[in-house]
């Protein structure tokens, strides 16, 4: 059905400016001030934007819907993560293919394909998580980025289970190289990670406020050093995802200034929530256990300094949902089995407008950037993160001047699967009224518009 | 006149897509795939941008035309100087406003506003140079932002004659961070190339190559750090000028890392030569001589690097036209009477598309940015930088398949007023066919459309 | 008298061993085990020092003793200021030689010369300072540094006052590579220095907590960079007094990694107060109050470390001895007016030893060196800072079995003139039991040994 | 035989003065100007030492002499290597203690002393290398510091030969915080190293100038930024070995300003031969292969910046003496396959005193602390390093007006068992004249002193 908004303010990256977006089939095809709807064809679609923002659909570049991990599943499938997302204003996913070590990709490809096709409610696509490379795999990585996956993810940490060795990140970036694929990797030194662990436990340090000294700044910064330099010698483009702290930023930052070709990444959680959480009582502060962990209050207004700045290309989530009374409770004897995560895919478009544009803190052109247009550009998402005539009609008409509350199941506001919010009570200052994907309205008023749109999603086309 | 641009590649600071562009009045008011002509106003003129890019306006955030410098003045009005520099693409300019330290800086606006308006072929406006700050001057500079000059200049260097001292320079960054303005600065001590300019002379070092030794780059990097402590302090936003070398960019990058709000210019030559242009024969080098001076070849690709990583914002000319045969030997038997400048205003645009874009330094969104979108974005030229409904009609149709070669007067493709090009002889490989300034097309088929558009320019408003 | 010194253990900045020192007119002339007393000289006085250490006699680089400062006078002259410098362990002071900006350098050196000889107890020379740089001033530098006088100091703070422009730091520089000479700076930019207190007292903000906001870290930082930068181009060695901060000296580690010749000093207060000093109730805080000032808590485990590492050089005092109850006082209705200077003569080394020898932060060695071998090859102190054949007979016998503490006037443990002490009732760990000077005993027992010693000091010639 | 050593200057790292030095058994005793030597006890060797230096006896702290490396043995037993260290000046050398992953630590050290035990002429001591780190091994560790050994030895690269993994890593670290033992480190990333040695052999690649390529600075750099997160999350005292460039410095440096307890090495070859040498035709590059490599000309600049800044602590040899004709030569089709090592213990000493001292480029003080008194203090060799009573009679008297030529063997300079020297027609401007070990004298008039010193070495008691 034809689309046309009208009086919307319209934000992208780069510019501000009022116009009426008309979109016929997926795409955006018209934009003009004052578009007559006469003018359009019939059965036309009018919504009115007056006093909104016209943005991008916003694109999450790291989350996790399917997963096994630590021995147990992730909440969410992407019925529910897609329709929490376009709730959220989220209406592109990235999720990270996880084969095991003994896995052959292809097969985790096709596995992880089909949990989302004929699912998912909003587009998507993958980085296919690199966790071995031997000739077989790396055949297949060539046909999976055949099939459209530009983008590798490798864990430094996670050894033995999803990391990678020194030799196989070697030949994962040169592979990327040649093939000019983005790596995204999660950088921590899995050893030191293990070592204080033990180190932890055998203390009777048991409790979720141990997780983060398990996993200090320093194991972070020389992850992200050990990229580096791997990215320096073999030419690779790499992404930085979830840096949690300064330290992290400075050694790619630092890089940068060398020439690599590096890209930082931020998740919201470490932009809002601080190492105290972890410290509540009750076992509360399993909620928030996440790797990197949550830092220093004093990380905080450091870490949006580097995304005003720009030094931090994106913000994503890591959204990794785990259920809070049957699954963060496995670490009640040892915070090593709490199942890591923070569920957010739902809110971190709200929170980083409500905690940052609100506040001042970023403007509006670096919102739309950080959490769209970035994502887009570095992961060659075509058609996605602008307003502009041929790209997906991917639109989020957004209500500043929304008032409410962050609530979770039972409650009226979220549409995760896990049954708590680490965001509970929270307030939000904005909201996506209206969002589409591909010209199909699929959040109208605030509520999903469901019907036959439960699995309109598809994967997304790469450059 | 009614425009309609068909069949273009319309490239902007973040988006590529194909479409056609209506102009009328003096904004872009409609973008749409596959416009009718019919369906347009009568008289509309139609241009085929098959096969061409249609880049937004360039701009050239720092340049010089009417310029009294080193007891001569510059060669360029604002008639030569605006009508090269939409030859080369851009279509407009901020100009240095450049009062003596005893002149009231109202009288200053008043004289050069006079130059440019009813002269200038292209749009502009000026950075309000404070080489004074005291109650007049300040009450002034007021007004001044009010008339809509929303940026301040300051010269850390030419200390007595144009520099500010401490003091003045910390009220300057006050009354910025108070108005909202962005504070420009040329980052050298003045004493240290005082002293040294004495030191070499009395060896009997008076060739132009020994400018460069005069001002070695701890001296910008000094100057640079200085600047960076005074931004931090105050919590204005700065932009430093021309930064010619690594050591420089790495101290406001430093500054950037810590929070300061500092942006990044390069200009064009410190891109495309080096050092030992300075040391021609036969007084040749003069002609390359400018500050901060050429630097070591080792620069270059650090400085391509940093364009392309995005650490630096902008990429201007510092374009400042004095003849060889009459003013560059000014300084025959000393290279510090020559007067500094290197005349580029027409050839930045086409230099940087053929050494930065077809060598694969930087890619079109990032040549896009920096030559237009971020100039506009950080000094609020309102309409400017982006290809967008609204916008103002300042349109590039640039032609990747022309080949050329830059000529000085007596030749061909010289409009500058100085009798010689820096770089002459130099092979283009592309070259800006079609120029728009708020509808109207000042360039056809790469020669000045010319007419009644001798001066169309006008003063930018600011945002 | 000779004296031969029996028993103890001999602590330098290398070695650690148990000797006898025997020493004769005023050089050490013999070192060995188990001295026969009857080989030695007739009327050789013979001291156990069974169970304490014997270092070389302390060396403070970095005290002012006549000041005329801030419109008064301090309190000390040579002979209480030698006396509790004695009494601290440290025989030999270099002080500030400070003409204001239209004396003349010689007559200036005579008058503090004159000061010194015939008073003080202790060795003493002096740092010529140099406020100001002309033809005139220059040729008596030159004849003051061929008088002994080795090391310059500027004060890039307090322009107007005793501060120095960029030229005559940059001449001072060049003058003192050619003589050989070393440059010791205050490092703080008086601009930002003088803007920031205008601001406070303007807001109301007159109290002596608001010292340390008038000049930040940053204030420090950047005059320290602004010197790394006139060290390095001209070749100069440089010393940075009392760096106060992390910030400050990491702008002088990092130039010294590009070869920059430059040592780096810690004053005592920076070691063991803080910030939150200032903020006494009933003006208490004046007492801490000095240029650079105390600083956050969390500088002060970086200062250690930065000690211990060596990275920091030396440890002084900046000793400026002002009374609390006539002088302090003067800043009642704004900090801007109190007179700047904790009096530590007395105590630097006794603190020194308990705050960091006692705890673990430096070894005995690392206090040695800092307190006294360091001075010495860096100022080219002739026979000062180490025991060594050959050495002046300046040593301390220093027991670290005394337990003790801090008082001021009135009370037993207090030489310095001042009227307080700003460690009173502080604990002390160890010592100076016995001091000599040129073998000539000063303190015995831990009191003045007083009669013909109060004037036995003399100018130390310099190498 | 007791011994006087009369007239000389005596040198160390603090002191400059002239004495006379009398020893007896093993030490010195006495220090005093003009002895009798009548007041000597009967039988007391007089030497006298006008005109020369007395320095402490040079200590390398890195070197291998029983070395089975790369499926060969290196040509050097302990009486060829301490007799060309003493005739070197080089009174103590450290060796490393090498055992393969499967052999038992104490096995290996009981090995490595016995090599040198009865056959050294010179003092000893040795890094015992963790080459596996099990329950067994860990307690054989504990035993081998008990046994005096207090510094351990890893390798970062040699993965799978002789290189540690993390884990490993971790515990060595932790055991010697535990102990107060020093861990040393060869810090290269060996994967980067094995993945372009693979590269550049299959691209045709063999010479020995693509030994550098193999193992650029940036395998260093990350080497040493891993070492440094290590050290500073377990506390413990490292010291990095042979550190080649600028990069590799820096990391280390920046580390140490963060507070980590971190030692730099620097080995002779870097300071005084560059990449170039590898290129020399007809195989003879081969000479010149190490690792890390030799770097670019440019490093060596910096190298001797940081060394007499004191960044650098120490410097060693990393003596590793293979044949040219029929070791070097394996790697005739491979540069991987030369044993790696410019065998250098003899010319450590002259080579650092003709182009570092006499050149300026660092003084006297640094020399004698670099080459001597740090590694006596870093490691804890009792009684070394200094020239002080109830020291070890470790004395070199040093003859500054010595000129002379290095040549190999079949000439008469070379005492080394290799067949070739890196330093062939070198010129020497000083040299060791007379050397003494605990008061026996080894070398005299430059020649060794034979006789029943050839096994007169012994295991140097460590604290």
């Amino acid at each position: 059905m034809p689309l046309l908004i009208t009086n919307g303010r319209i934000l992208t990256a780069t510019d501000d400016y009022s116009a009426d977006v008309f979109c016929a089939g997926e795409t955006i095809t018209r934009i003009e001030k004052g578009i007559d709807p006469k003018s359009c064809p019939p059965g036309t679609e009018v919504i009115d934007a007056s006093g909104k923002y016209v943005f991008p659909g916003f694109i999450d570049p790291h989350v996790h819907v399917y997963l096994p991990f630590m021995g147990t599943y992730a909440k969410d499938d992407w019925e529910s993560a897609s329709r929490a997302a376009l709730l959220g204003g989220t209406t592109t996913l990235i999720e990270m293919i996880c084969p095991g070590k003994s896995d052959e990709p292809m097969a985790a490809f096709e596995t992880w394909l089909g949990k989302a096709q004929g699912k998912s409610a909003c587009d998507f696509t993958f980085h296919m998580g690199v966790t071995r490379f031997d000739d077989l795999a790396e055949k297949q990585f060539r046909d999976i980025v055949k099939r459209g996956i530009r983008s590798f993810k490798v864990f430094l940490a996670y050894k033995g289970a999803l990391g990678v060795d020194d030799r196989e990140l070697y030949h994962t970036l040169k592979l990327a190289k040649e093939l000019g694929v983005v790596v995204t990797a999660h950088c921590e030194n899995e050893t030191l990670v293990a070592e204080r662990q033990s180190e932890l436990l055998a203390a009777g340090k048991t409790a979720p406020e141990f997780h983060e000294p398990s996993r200090p700044v320093q194991v972070e910064a020389d992850g992200v050093h050990h990229l580096m330099t791997f990215a320096e010698l073999t030419g690779a483009e790499v992404y930085v995802v979830h840096t949690s702290c300064d330290e992290a930023v400075r050694e790619a930052a630092s890089a940068v200034l060398r020439g690599v070709k590096a890209h930082i990444e931020v998740v919201l959680p470490h932009l809002v929530v601080d190492h105290s959480y972890t410290q509540k009582p009750g076992f509360e502060g399993a909620k928030f256990v996440m790797s990197p962990p949550l830092r220093d209050k004093g990380q905080l207004p450091k870490m949006w300094d580097h995304l005003a700045r720009r030094t931090v290309a994106t913000v994503a989530t890591d959204h990794a949902p785990f259920d809070f009374e049957s699954q963060k409770t496995m670490g009640k004897d040892a915070f090593t089995k709490i199942p890591n995560g923070i569920p957010s895919v739902e809110n971190r478009v709200d929170l980083l407008y409500t905690h940052g544009v609100t506040t001042g803190k970023i403007d509006l052109h670096t919102f739309v950037d950080a959490a769209s247009t970035q994502a887009a550009r570095i992961f060659g998402l075509k058609g996605k993160g602008s307003i502009a005539v041929g790209a997906d009609a991917d639109i989020v008409i957004y209500d500043p001047t929304y008032r409410g509350k962050i609530s979770a199941p039972g409650k009226s506001h979220h549409h995760m699967a896990t049954d708590y919010s680490a965001f509970e009570g929270w307030e939000l200052k904005g909201r996506s009224d209206t969002v589409t994907v591909r010209g199909k309205v699929m959040v109208r008023g605030g509520k999903f518009a469901g019907g036959g749109g439960d699995a309109h999603g598809r994967l997304v086309p790469r450059v």
